[in-house]
């Protein structure tokens, strides 16, 4: 059987709406090609954790036999891009109209808002997992419905990031293009 | 017997000198000062563990019994400081006159010549243990010492920081002020 290109392109182009990638392998995908091609240099933290007990002394070959955990004090992404600080939380819900404000901790959207007081970039990226689409919340209002919450609705209705905030359309390379957002935005 | 005010504070003057804190734990109470005097979000990314086996399904309870060290992807340090983005690394060395490029990784050094080509302040902090000083190097000058390592000398002499670099004092609170000589640089 033959393989016409055609076909296979697209077939290919089909792929990448349902090809089950995690939020977090798009963005560190995108990152990469920020980073390769010279457009912004943002890295995802590592996870932090509390080692309690190492094997070896020698840190090259150490076995680290116990450990655990921890609660990460800042968000998930930051670094450079254009000069500019950024600094985002990344989250998918398979919610259908909604994201619930306790997907994300508390010190996580202060932070958020803390950025943004001094001069920096902050927002969310949400991933409505059943529908496959991603958006870009500016965290002025992320601070605006994490208000909110204090005395009513915990979370943030889609159609209010369809209102407020930005879709990222999916694509090849990068594969989620939010800061093609940010790039309009300031 | 009476504890004289103006004894107990020079006591304490002399104390922080020989106080035997390491940097890291000198560079972490600096940022808290920052971070709580709302001067600048800086914080120590987390180390990079491998997780290659976890004991319980739920994180909350996870113990973590097989995990390895990672090479870090980029520095420890970075975060905003008036609207900048800021990065560096930090390391001591007991050598007396010089200090050891190989101490920084190299991906490292790139990465903080990356962050100055994108319009970010980045630097290197190097203390002398010997002397207990401390001195921030722009990355300006670590590429040209970085450079120079690839014909020649394989290290930053400590009059090179002399000149070059800038003298952080040890203080009580911040502890090793290095934004003071950020914020003349900007």
């Amino acid at each position: 059987m033959v393989n016409y290109p055609i076909k296979k392109n697209a077939s290919f182009k089909t792929n990448y709406k349902n090809r089950g990638m995690t939020l977090e392998e798009d963005i560190n995908a995108t990152n990469d090609y920020y980073l390769t091609h010279d457009i912004a240099i943002i890295h995802k933290k590592p996870i932090p954790i509390k080692v309690v007990n190492v094997n070896y002394p020698n840190r090259q070959s150490a076995l680290i036999d116990k450990a655990f955990y921890v609660t990460p004090s800042t968000t998930d992404y930051n670094g450079i891009f254009k000069g500019k600080y950024i600094d985002f939380e990344a989250k998918e819900t398979s919610n259908k109209t909604s994201f619930p404000l306790q997907n994300i901790h508390e010190h996580q959207i202060k932070h958020l808002i803390n950025v943004k007081k001094h001069g920096g970039i902050s927002f969310i990226l949400v991933r409505f997992t059943a529908y496959d689409e991603l958006y870009l919340l500016e965290s002025r209002y992320l601070e605006e419905y994490y208000k909110r919450s204090m005395t009513g609705r915990k979370s943030i209705k889609l159609s209010e990031f369809k209102e407020k905030g930005y879709l990222i359309k999916n694509s090849y390379n990068p594969r989620v293009d939010y800061l093609k957002v940010i790039d309009e935005i300031i």
